[in-house]
């Protein structure tokens, strides 16, 4: 049996991702009724708000579901005393040293999944202990890291160097792509562009339209000098790209994203001033749908991918 | 039967990339002797010796093979010229307008294959003409797109985009990546660094040597404001970042590019001066073998992970 499945007690090898101001109680509790395990992202709520989610979200589903915990967060140990008072089955640790809290989670009878973006990281991550590890890619939504290496590039290079589960990220929206990964040599993939176009993700309907007219090649990472983050074209990745035309330093740049850009766009809507946040992959989302119905379909797709080796004629060489 | 395989007369869903200094006659011959089609990069050639090329690669194989023919090439009626007078089966055509010179290839009985990196482009190729199209990923090396969607995003958007055989690039160095590409809805991929580092590439000792060195995060997409190139790092990467530090604007960009520097780096092994164009997949190639060897493992290796599929523990859930 897959032990990704195994380990963190799911049907199905996929993580729903623990996004900011998108994946709060209500998607969570979906994804994990649904059989993949569902993440409440922790890293855009004060600990009463991510109190009030783990509450919920308990009342909502008796299946495991994860904390997503950016080890940045400035309230983090607030964060790391509610996801053990409320016995959060998994926690899903990234932007930071996992050496410094997994020993802690583990003693408190927590699993650690732990993001990374190169090998470098996933081995050191392997040391500390964790129980698997998420590698996402270049094409990701969100914040990313600096070596720009791709999906396909970093599945099959991180799974030579650790043993632990890896979960694949970045450029996952579909049953094909997840078959692709799994190909690579991935345990099991997270999925999150695709999740914000859901029902119950919190995004604001106004971010979930515009989610939707993505085409290829809308998005583009971008603010490498402060932290690297993948933005959906619109009216405030216009002004950092004129701001890098006019050949802004790191200091202007972090003026001109200032604070709370990432709330006013994806929770508020605001389609003018606010930070979209968004992955490669949305210029195949067409649709906004229950997250049930996005995973059973993707599972399907899965199926239909991997049955077709034996019948498309494109296998026939 | 794979209408790739069917189309350009190959045995196996394959193109060896035509790739500036390392795909000359002997890398082509190889390839296509092996079932795969062989492709002479003719960038980095002027006619005379495009012309020697072309005779020696029909002398050592009755195969198909294609020469890579990139249209801003200064004397591209010479080459073109020389592509028909020799009756090359196939034209792989890139960096240019295909409405241009699809027609006329098609009436000299030419197939012809043209790269893209955008769905956009992939439409309007279809639209001159072509018979397939290559996609070529953000991960690819050398020469590179301005939409940096990487090979996962970009080959299912593609697809839907277009009827005619579609073939994955960028990111492909092994059986596993190409099942995963095929997976993903293409008809065929095309390999280059793996190449690069194959018996038979005119590449120079000492940048094969290189590549076998590279690591995870080794090479970066430069240049933007010039034409996108993915480069290995090394001293010449090195003045590129040094010149952006300073803030350098494009025409200081083009000063510090010069002239030759790929011929330097990639034919001659100046390993300080040149420019070493590879794809982020070096990371994950350890040897240098003859073509035939590396076709024939790769080719065990996609058999051998389409059967895992129905034994490996991953895939049971």
């Amino acid at each position: 049996m897959n032990r990704f499945c195994q380990i963190f007690d799911v049907k199905s090898p996929i993580i729903q991702a623990g996004m900011i101001w998108c994946s709060g109680w209500k998607l969570a509790s979906a994804c994990s009724n649904e059989g993949i395990l569902g993440v409440i992202g922790s890293g855009s709520m004060y600990p009463e708000v991510l109190e009030e989610h783990l509450t919920k979200c308990k009342r909502s589903t008796d299946k495991p579901f994860a904390v997503n915990l950016p080890l940045i967060y400035p309230q983090v140990d607030d964060h790391i005393e509610l996801i053990e008072k409320h016995k959060v089955p998994i926690v899903i640790t990234s932007a930071g040293n996992p050496a410094k809290w997994t020993a802690r989670f583990k003693d408190s009878g927590i699993k650690v999944i732990h993001v990374v973006s190169s090998r470098k990281f996933a081995m050191k991550a392997e040391l500390a202990g964790v129980d698997a590890i998420v590698a996402e890619g270049f094409e990701a939504g969100g914040h990313n890291g600096r070596e720009e290496t791709t999906t396909l590039c970093l599945i099959p290079d991180v799974r030579k160097a650790i043993s632990v589960p890896l979960i694949a990220a970045g450029g996952i929206g579909s049953g094909r792509a997840m078959l692709a990964c799994l190909n690579l040599g991935a345990d099991a993939v997270q999925i999150g562009s695709r999740f914000v176009a859901s029902e119950e993700s919190s995004a604001h309907q106004a971010f979930k339209a515009k989610v939707l007219e993505a085409k290829e090649g809308d998005t583009s990472l971008t603010l490498k000098e402060l932290t690297p983050v993948r933005l959906l074209d619109g009216s405030f990745a216009k002004d950092v790209r004129e701001a890098y035309q006019r050949k802004a330093d790191p200091e202007e740049l972090a003026k001109l994203l200032g604070r709370g850009r990432a709330k006013k766009g994806m929770f508020e809507g605001n389609l003018q001033e606010g930070e979209l946040e968004i992955g490669q992959i949305s210029s195949m989302i067409d649709d906004i749908r229950p997250a049930a119905e996005i995973i059973h379909d993707l599972l399907l797709e899965f199926q239909v991918a991997r049955d077709e080796q034996f019948t498309a004629e494109r296998y026939m060489f």
